[in-house]
């Protein structure tokens, strides 16, 4: 184990490397050529325009920061950062980034006063506990351990400061969970009901719609909603199933990608007409005029697009059994939204519609007895690869060795034979394929969740953090406790008593300590510094720049805000609670490194989010019973292995006045799930009926059928709007009505689609 | 172990016992004496009245049944069970009894393929498998082992028998199961479409009405409605918190009682007026004239009782915070109880209103923070009881010695000592304390649920249900197959690895069966045969009649008719199904006990549910979904216990084969759950307005505000509603109607409650 030089050398480095991070972020974001890497958000809100003539500067100044003053303060984003008030940043990037930020101000509600008492009382009574210093001349300990419980001598009365701690910490947790949850429940209420009107409001999916003998799936809908809901119903929108045509609008867009780029060569070189191969990825075969031949292949690509458009808007069969069915009011909305309505549990399923740019088109049409099959097989495939990722990866890293590629590329042999690159491969190689996969794994839990079948976007993203949670605990958490991959972890679980379990982590957990604050470090802190470098876009930023942009707009398009990306924040963030909460009582001098790193990733993210991401939807914080209920979790965790811990600790007495603290959490998370989390499942009544009874006074006049109309149309349909949607969307099914008004919801078409079909417009 | 002639002197006793019960039932009830006891049911329907003049029998004849052709023919019962068919069963015991039935139906039906099976394959494969047979001189075994898989030899391929048998039998169990579910599912979807108009189709109880400052509670709820539900809202009923009055009520009939026995007396021997003596239990104090002193008693309880109704209805603050809200169709009921009212959750919690008759009013008025702590006491002590029962008993037990006895009683010393009384006491007390514990449990167990706050009588039996199946399954299925007390095994689980439970259990399962089948024969055979008799009726009744009952009126109270008992009977029943699918595939020879079982107790009940019990309630099998798990989780028992007796038996391949079978019907279970379960506790829309329109069709002037009016008044206060009800209930809330019309819901006065206040009549 490390002593507290080791973690003092440890320490300087990484703060030395975040120190680096900001330093270079510093000098970054000030150059104008980088504007639109370090604050995109504000373009996106239309505050910044055309960036390289923001200063009127001109020449190099257009490029480079040349006022060297500001050149002095390298922390000077941080006041920015916390200028802005909370119903600013609710009104800037809407009400998920400013619950997200929530969750580092809890982390410090929480843990600020538990290092004071921690420090205060626990180290005191570690220091003078004992057993460790009486050893002195025999064994050899850390001077980490000192200060833990490791150091209280076996059948001590001073573990009775310990569990009173336990069962304070666990209130204070408990109490800042309660009132953090209520004002987040009163948040989302509050934001809901300040709202402007929002097509959602009055929109309902409607899934597993039956196929009737006879009628299309738009009379079936019409005819149901109208006898069910006869004083509500107003009318409702067919899902195409426009999966085809997406792809083709796809492929085109990448053609045309290759005819810019062309394009461009060509007025930077005009002597020579560019050429390209027609043949596999343009590698060989004939040699053709690339302008020509892109140009062509283009409008091929058009005719068939148009006919695909054609035949899904024609063709019965390429309705899916899925409708969005609007109603008159939010109350209509919200009955239909809550009540079964069929006496076939199974058909004609209804739910909250997502807003329009939440959706997730391809998952609407998948039928209920899938979808239940879909569930089981991804539930086993989670554990799988939860408990045996390092099975596929080992089979991987004993191919990819040595005698593996001289097989396969033999002409590479005498390059690898030379010894420096040798042995750099064989260090190398068997990392790479982990690397690999662990950079993969957020994507491929998300690809898991669409299989699932969520149908919007910000339920995906939960059920990816979801899944990444149980990852991290298994493997990050306990991997790290007890060395061993998380197979040999189920197997020995399977083969310990169940009250060995806690125990056998419980004893290793003391000694892990300086293993966690090394990780801490490395990953907490120099890591969210790198996040505010953003190095990632801005590489490729510049490269777009370079070989793509030609007008202001391109430069727009090759902007990447990106998001918070939950599925792997919210992980993070509550792998942190749970260290925090089982070292609390343990090893307290933990604490102070995890408080450092809720206070600066709080400043980082909340500058991030004022500056550069872009959110993809707006969820009104549904993510928070997610965030509770894990930290209960971590909670119950910590409490298990405390009792573990103690139990090897000759302290008899423990065992009976700690078992009540789950019993006790566990009815908290009850009580906080049936007070809280229907203002997060549901929408009120006496809620929606006030909306309406507001709105109506307001607005006498509204025009709700046209103002919900194609609101819910597929994104893919919106590109050709302008030119003929008129005259296309005319016959299929009565109900739907065929105006070329175009809706004036607040997000028309959500920003990830818009990059498929901006580029022909 | 027990050979198979133990076993076959064990079957002759019971089915001995049971045809002796038989027998004396065919003989006692028969006799027109008991006419009331055996056929009550008939009496309450109205078909049957004045039992004794019924034959036109004159004399002995009134009482003694002096055909003798009557009694060649002791089973003539059966045909009479038999004879009538679902639907007449429906129509004249109600659903729930119907869909109890189909319980035995659904175990015949999954167990006779099963046994057939079993037979035909298991047990030659078994018989011829080997090391019994081999190591016959070594060790002794009985015979019912040579037929169990014990008789396999460790490592034998036959086991993959077993294993194709076992993956059988749950294809087959989930198929019955899955359609047994579908067709209840639909029974009750097609009842409660085919009923005729019932008070809580319209009715949704409302609770936790939040207390709004100057407002009393009836206004709060009609201004809360009036502006929620603007277009459906009928009116409500407030809610009297009468408890205090009912006891009133009930004393008063207590010493009725004793005013008509003393009465009785004095008419039988008009020349002695009897006396009492006014002191603790009649027992000391003052000698005073018997009829006189309970007179007046009465009388001065009856002022009281005036007093208390007034209170009750006239203070504001008697109205509790719930509320029965009426609408004036299905469909706004329907919506008021599927949805969430307030901005606050744990405010205006709406849910179905039950059956006027299946309100338990007690319960009513608990605030939603005490529900959720009621929960968490009850679920800590059915865990404690059902774990650590046994403590209290062995306290009351050391308490009830001889020793104990004498230090207590000293005057009993002299009896004590005579040998024969001692050595029966001895044996006889500690003994006791278990029956006693044993026998009071169901109704430990309803206080328990009554405590947790359930509403409706029909949940409450649910609830008590489901704790006294935990009970049995830990101390009389776990408790049999391992020795020791519920709190040793939980001891020694705790202690052992998870994957040697199944183990320790599994092997000792083939050991426990002779005990079982002896179990079957006694509990389900000669216990099923003596619940025809009806003793504890039968000798009540008489009771009641030779020195309460007067009039024909006294003799219609004495009878009591008694209901299904679902607390007790499904548990058992979960019992008998777990029983069989654990043994199906380990000793088959146990499944023939099980059929013999089910078929014979499906007649009794059906003759019991025809000519005997009368429904408290009807929840339209609201039990099904829980019958349904319950055998589900039988199911996951026996595979784990296979799979837990495979791993010792050396069958490697057995356990990935094996692991599977939990998986899937998990999987089943949850689809079950979704496909199902919404059918048994939400109303669809669709159904309530199909309803809606044909009532309005066939009754366009229906009053429907007169006929929900006082549906759901407290049932004490039905007793004065004949009197002067119109005058007293007339300012309290504008909202309630004040008439006196009596509404013409199919029950009016719930029969238990009758019970109460007829007797003042």
């Amino acid at each position: 184990m490390a002593t507290l030089e080791d973690l003092g050398v440890s320490a300087f480095i990484n703060i030395v490397g975040a120190f680096a991070f900001l330093l270079l972020f510093a000098v970054l974001r000030i150059q104008p050529i980088n504007d639109r890497v370090y604050f995109p958000k504000w373009y996106i809100a239309g505050e910044r325009k055309g960036s390289r003539s923001r200063s009127g500067a001109r020449g190099v100044g257009k490029f480079v920061n040349l006022n060297l003053w500001t050149y002095l303060t390298f922390l000077n984003w941080v006041p920015g950062a916390l200028r802005m008030s909370q119903s600013e940043i609710i009104q800037h990037a809407g009400l998920d980034s400013a619950v997200y930020l929530r969750i580092y101000i809890l982390g410090l509600k929480i843990f600020v006063p538990m290092t004071t008492l921690a420090l205060l009382i626990l180290i005191p009574v570690n220091v003078s506990g004992g057993t460790l210093v009486d050893l002195r001349k025999e064994i050899i300990f850390s001077d980490i351990d000192k200060l833990s419980i490791s150091n209280v001598s076996p059948g001590s009365q001073r573990f009775f400061v310990h569990l009173l701690m336990a069962y304070l910490f666990t209130l204070w947790t408990c109490y800042m969970l309660y009132k953090e949850y209520d004002n987040v429940a009163f948040m989302r209420l509050h934001y809901l009901a300040s709202q402007h009107r929002r097509v959602d409001q009055f929109t309902v999916v409607v899934r597993n719609v039956p196929h009737v003998h006879g009628h299309s799936t738009s009379q079936t809908v019409e005819q149901f909603f109208q006898r069910v809901h006869p004083d509500h119903y107003l009318s409702h929108q067919a899902v195409y199933n426009a999966n085809k045509y997406a792809k083709l609008v796809k492929q085109k867009e990448r053609l045309h990608n290759w005819l810019d780029y062309y394009q461009l060569k060509f007025d930077r070189n005009p002597e020579k007409r560019p050429t390209t191969k027609i043949g596999f990825l343009g590698c060989c075969g004939q040699r053709v005029d690339a302008i020509e031949y892109y140009t062509e292949r283009i409008s091929q690509l058009d005719k068939k697009i148009a006919i695909e458009r054609e035949r899904v808007l024609k063709d019965p069969k390429a309705i899916m059994p899925v409708a969005f069915v609007t109603f008159d009011s939010r109350w209509g909305a919200a009955v239909c939204a809550q009540t079964q309505q069929s006496k076939n549990p199974t058909q004609w399923l209804t739910e909250w519609a997502p807003e329009p740019r939440d959706v997730y088109w391809q998952n609407l049409a998948i039928p209920f007895v899938s979808l239940s099959i879909r569930k089981l097989l991804i539930s086993v495939s989670v554990f799988a690869l939860v408990f045996f990722y390092m099975i596929p990866i080992a089979f991987v890293q004993s191919l990819a060795n040595l005698e593996g590629l001289e097989k396969v590329a033999p002409f590479l042999r005498t390059v690898i034979d030379i010894k420096v690159v040798k042995s750099f491969l064989q260090g190398f190689l068997p990392g790479l394929a982990l690397k690999v996969f662990l950079y993969i794994l957020p994507a491929v839990l998300m690809i898991m969740s669409k299989i699932e079948g969520y149908i919007s976007l910000s339920s995906l993203e939960r059920r990816a953090a979801a899944k990444y949670y149980y990852f991290m605990l298994v493997n990050v958490f306990l991997g790290s406790i007890i060395a061993g991959t998380a197979f040999e972890q189920l197997y020995s679980f399977l083969h310990q008593p169940p009250t060995q379990i806690p125990r056998t982590i419980g004893v290793a957990i003391p000694m892990k300590a300086t293993f966690f604050m090394t990780f801490i470090m490395v990953d907490g802190w120099a890591g969210i510094a790198s996040e505010i470098l953003r190095v990632k876009p801005l590489v490729i930023y510049h490269l777009k720049n370079m070989f793509l942009v030609k007008t202001e707009r391109d430069r727009e398009k090759a902007m990447d805000p990106g998001s918070i990306g939950l599925p792997e924040t919210l992980p993070t963030l509550q792998l942190y609670f749970l260290l925090g909460l089982v070292y609390a009582v343990i090893t307290p001098i933990l604490l102070p490194f995890i408080l450092i790193f809720f206070a600066f990733a709080f400043l980082v993210y909340r500058h991030q989010i004022i500056n550069v991401y872009n959110q993809e939807y707006e969820s009104a914080g549904a993510f928070w019973p997610h965030v509770h209920s894990r930290i209960i979790a971590s909670l119950l965790i910590s409490q298990l292995l405390l009792l573990g811990l103690l139990g090897t600790k000759k302290a008899a007495y423990s065992t009976p006045l700690l078992i009540f603290l789950p019993v006790l959490t566990l009815w908290f998370h009850s009580y906080c799930k049936s007070r809280f989390e229907p203002a997060f499942r549901k929408y009120p009544l006496e809620e929606a009926m006030e909306k309406d009874i507001m709105e109506r006074a307001a607005e006498p006049n509204l025009n709700l059928k046209a103002y919900l109309a194609d609101a819910y149309l597929h994104p893919i349909f919106h590109a050709f709007e302008d030119e003929e949607m008129g005259q296309v969307r005319v016959d299929k099914g009565e109900s739907h009505i065929a105006s070329p008004i175009r809706s004036e919801n607040n997000s028309p078409s959500p920003p990830h689609y818009v990059y498929h079909y901006e580029f022909e417009a």
